[in-house]
């Protein structure tokens, strides 16, 4: 392992891992107490791109992955959007670092979800699939060979039926730390609508390039006014030239 | 002006200005002395947005148009390409901060440049439109009524056209120090073909979100071999939650 610089806040320091020493709030910054505490990681090269060709894998280095490790540790449930999972083969495990292993959860609006080819490591009572109520039977029947089926009221994406979505996930599975790792769709959703609190991002030393058509960034969706979206930086480490940033967000000014 | 503090290399301390006592070489690191050393400067939101609809201004703070300005006074030129005068207004000038004010340079492939209308505060002899030589002699006289032409041999863009030009203001112009600030596919011609030194980022602390055909990242074209352009990074500033960075870029593998 390279030397991990934890830099801000100053003085430096050198430290064994990231954010292993981390203690995340159980609640929401935003005061709700029936909402878990919503932090999102990502990874991201220099040139801004979360993947290329749908694929994220190879932009972060292996200190890049222990830290994800971590940071699933700290969470009760680790939650995907659909299309990440439709993408590539996705673990939401922290491989041996919490046991229980925390809540594996996808997101779908659609119930198109390849559960036994692209999740891998997860048992059938920790993976959770939400959904919208209006769902087929038969599709809800198929998933609920691989993952316990939450069906959430609002079939229309946004506030709502997000906001609804976790909190049926504290509900049912006491989830008050939740992990969310994309993709950007998702965390647009989140914080958008003011539901996510933090955001982790590690700043890869990559430049990728590639078109508009073949890449994403980590947040895709309708331009957020710049007042609605406030962070401020928590924490800065440095590790062989990739930066970690932990960034606090604050409540949209409006409550959509 | 909020505090500014460098973090990297450590110890921490506050300055009062962010590059205020760079030296920058006036060699390019890449050992050829008939061409200037050439570093980027671009800013760019936490999720990878460097224009949204066309226009960069307004991401970055304060703090980032006031290093933008030091960053000028360090360069002999600074460069843009034709899409970013044809997206904005756009001045090149670090307002009095290096007399006299560095070049103006435009790199155009069409000679479509809206001179007249969108590059603010440039004397014509302080300003150069660099062009190809297959250029009409119709849209070389019309420039040439705001601008010093010069004409670079091939037409065809990649390696040698490109070093070509930046070779002619070397030549012509004596300039040691060329600074780029964009667009996206300029950045990334200079980047791929290894003609690049240095890349100054701002990561301002923004969240900007925006669908694919509406927004920018700092580099555009095609898909970068991730062993082909190697970062590392050479300072560290934070002022206000936004973050100064500057990396140093390797040669490429390959001299394409």
């Amino acid at each position: 392992m390279p030397d991990i610089l934890r830099l801000y806040p100053p003085p430096a320091e050198t430290v064994k891992e990231i954010y292993g020493e981390l203690e995340l709030p159980t609640e929401s910054k935003n005061g709700d107490p029936s909402k878990p505490f919503v932090y999102i990681n990502m990874v991201s090269s220099l040139d801004g791109k979360a993947s290329i060709d749908g694929k994220s894998g190879g932009i972060g280095s292996s200190v890049d992955r222990e830290t994800m490790r971590i940071l699933r540790s700290k969470a009760d449930a680790v939650m995907v959007g659909a299309g990440s999972l439709r993408a590539e083969k996705v673990s939401l495990t922290s491989e041996g670092r919490r046991s229980p292993e925390p809540l594996a959860v996808i997101l779908s609006g659609s119930g198109k979800l390849p559960l036994e080819e692209n999740l891998i490591g997860a048992e059938k009572d920790r993976t959770v699939v939400l959904l919208p109520e209006s769902t087929s039977a038969e599709k809800r029947d198929y998933l609920s060979r691989y993952a316990r089926i939450l069906a959430s009221k609002s079939s229309k994406p946004g506030h709502k039926y997000l906001a609804g979505a976790i909190r049926l996930l504290k509900q049912h599975f006491e989830v008050r730390r939740l992990l969310v790792e994309g993709g950007p769709s998702l965390n647009h959703s989140l914080i958008s609508n003011g539901l996510a609190d933090e955001l982790f991002l590690t700043l890869s030393p990559k430049l990728i390039g590639g078109y508009p058509e073949e890449i994403s960034t980590i947040l895709q969706g309708s331009h957020l006014p710049q007042e609605n979206v406030l962070t401020s930086i928590l924490s800065i480490h440095l590790a062989e030239d990739e930066l970690f940033l932990r960034y606090a967000l604050s409540a949209p000014v409006s409550d959509k």
